[in-house]
């Protein structure tokens, strides 16, 4: 409600603040506290089946052993220990790097954020897929980017189109700085980038010059079928990010990132500036818990929850959402993007469903630049039990079907697709 | 080095990677890490002294009673029970603020990050003490600011000069965007702003329209003497930056800020972007070491050993350094600023120091934007323990003597004041 709010500091501010706004997704996790609500907002994976057991023997062992260490700052390149657990993860994907090769970042976030800070000057030109993750947005338009969208189908990004539009962008005398994708279960569209168009993204980097920056914080939710090959392991100029939050703890808040010697140099300038060092004291807990736990075990357990609830979640959708809606059925990660029929405006829908349903998620147009309206809405299905992923999606339904009719009975005659929901109910 | 390693991506860079440096404080904490080096370099509180079991203890309750919520996501605002514990630490420092005043940082450094981020575009005007916390100028100089420096006296900040300065900006039509000032044992002064003058930069920043930013990681740090009132007491519209990492833990990465509600809302943008919450993980167990563990007597303890060393330190420097070095006597903080003879560089020195005397100090032109060449140097005394303080001086003490003589013999008849040195020997 900052409008209208009086503001004595607004010629102070600098320009950028413009371009900074909450996201829907942050008033989503608000309005997700609220215990009567059932929220496939948010992006948060099920801490409450952790075995906290273990990050307390974790804890104990490391206050032992070097609690002043766990207490003190730390480098701003990360702990040591926790570098090499994580080279170790990377080379699991074939890709081989060193510890000097990665830094440890507040988060794949904060990786974000630095990759915005150095390579984004006022008025620079940067790419991202359409839709694309609303935390990269917020932390890209922070820098004060113009942002071209490439729009995604069930293979990722359209590089035929990413083709077109970099020659356009050559004609006008514009040199885009990166291209950001997440190649595996895209958050939100779910979708996971073919290795054909990896291999054309590379190869159009290389003619035209910008940086790859490949963010993979769903690769090893994976419900089903084979790893695709990471850019980075194609090209060692590929900026990789990486993060604990999905397959250990967000609260731990840390990530990593993984780059050119001499882009992580100023990496490190960034970091220094932000907040010196991630926690030490998350730090040292994280790297105990990889060295003394089965730490892939509970993984794998996470991955079955996960898989059964994205189940539940396409089967509910299947019995309450209408006819002339569609949802993509993703092989890993947390999300589901949902689309509704043509005419229904998910952002509009959204006070509707909080209010009669007491369901939330996030509509489509959080995920994209300068759009208003948009018919898809992004639904997580990692964080709640599956007979309230059940509850929640019919009770969601009811509520597109009730919009649904009214929008017939305000446009006589509109009929997207065969319609067959009057029938079925 | 980066000047002789090619970098590929000089073109793609943006333009505030020119202005981002490492700093020499980090320069010395790499070489502080060699063990055969006594390092009074860095900030580092002494951690070892730490009660470890308290931290084992308060981790336990945590996740036995919310383990879920210190592993997941929290608001970006930061965890209410830790935020009642600072509203209740600021009361005792006569200033009266809620639970919605704050927001919970990665230490003070996030929080100047983001002060820097909201208020500073390219070429706009910010004012700082000289010499001024190295941290900061790191994040301020990160937006490409115009920075103006006001020089310190044994009362901190000369207002007299920001007044001065303050008229010749508006004759400019430059309006400054905000005033950054450590009032308390100032890092690295050592000096305390005295109460006319908090009130005399209130004044003017009502006159010229400019925010107040106060540092104050050192305030509960002091020796002798009543606390200063905080200027956030005396102006609800002052930016008030505190932290845990001198009471407590810098490994936890906390600190918090308050700000007038309109501030704040930017503030928590710029939270978001950069790493959306600050580590779940520490900021629960820092909340519960609050409320079951005495830590006020925690301080209490820490303060006597720092006074201690203190006093050690400024022994040392009395029996070990030659006539005509100057040095504070700080009633509280971490650190004395020294300043040799007249005509010796405490840059160049360094590199000798290191090299014969095994010994590290921050030189003082890092806490200054574009001065070269500089006689004082920044000793911190919380972290070496009296004997290694005593030691290290007097090794430092004997290079500082040396590299006079070596001086003298160069620049024949030069006499640094009443030169009493030789006789002493």
């Amino acid at each position: 409600m900052t409008e209208f709010r009086f503001d004595q500091w607004l010629d102070l501010y600098a320009t950028r603040v413009n371009m900074m706004r909450s996201s829907e997704v942050r008033e989503m996790l608000a309005v997700a506290a609220r215990p009567d609500v059932i929220s496939f907002g948010g992006g948060m994976p099920d801490t409450r089946v952790f075995p906290m057991n273990q990050i307390v023997e974790a804890t104990q062992r490391v206050m032992l052993r070097e609690g002043h260490a766990a207490l003190q700052y730390g480098s701003s390149e990360g702990h040591v220990g926790l570098r090499r657990h994580i080279a170790a993860i990377m080379s699991e994907v074939d890709t081989a790097i060193g510890v000097d090769d990665i830094i440890i970042t507040d988060g794949a976030q904060q990786a974000l954020e630095f990759i915005a800070k150095i390579f984004i000057s006022k008025g620079d030109t940067i790419i991202v897929e359409a839709p694309s993750y609303v935390g990269a947005l917020q932390a890209f338009m922070s820098y004060e980017p113009e942002v071209v969208g490439i729009p995604v189908d069930d293979c990722g990004m359209q590089t035929d189109i990413l083709a077109v539009e970099l020659e356009r962008l050559r004609k006008e005398g514009r040199q885009p700085k990166f291209v950001y994708v997440t190649p595996n279960f895209h958050n939100p569209a779910g979708v996971t980038l073919i290795e054909e168009r990896r291999r054309h993204i590379i190869e159009l980097s290389e003619k035209y010059g910008f940086v790859v920056v490949e963010d993979d914080p769903y690769g090893k939710i994976r419900f089903r079928g084979e790893n695709e090959i990471a850019m980075r392991s194609m090209d060692e100029r590929v900026i990789y990010i990486g993060t604990f939050s999905k397959i250990f703890s967000p609260g731990m808040r840390l990530g990593w990132v993984v780059a050119p010697k001499a882009i992580l140099e100023k990496l490190i300038f960034a970091k220094q500036a932000a907040n010196l060092c991630s926690s030490s004291f998350s730090q040292h807990v994280t790297d105990e818990y990889l060295s003394s736990f089965d730490w892939q075990k509970n993984i794998d357990d996470l991955v079955d929850l996960y898989r059964e609830r994205c189940a539940t979640m396409i089967s509910a959708l299947e019995e309450f959402f209408p006819e002339g809606a569609t949802w993509t059925k993703p092989d890993g990660g947390l999300f589901i993007w949902a689309t509704l029929p043509e005419g229904l405006d998910s952002g509009e829908l959204l006070a509707e469903s909080i209010r009669e349903a007491k369901v939330a998620y996030v509509p489509g147009r959080a995920f994209y630049v300068g759009v208003q309206k948009n018919s898809s809405l992004r639904l997580n299905f990692s964080y709640c039990p599956s007979e309230t992923i059940e509850e929640g999606i019919k009770r969601l339904g009811a509520v597109v079907k009730q919009q649904l009719a009214l929008y017939r009975s305000l446009f006589k005659g509109y009929s997207p697709g065969k319609d067959k929901n009057k029938n079925k109910k």
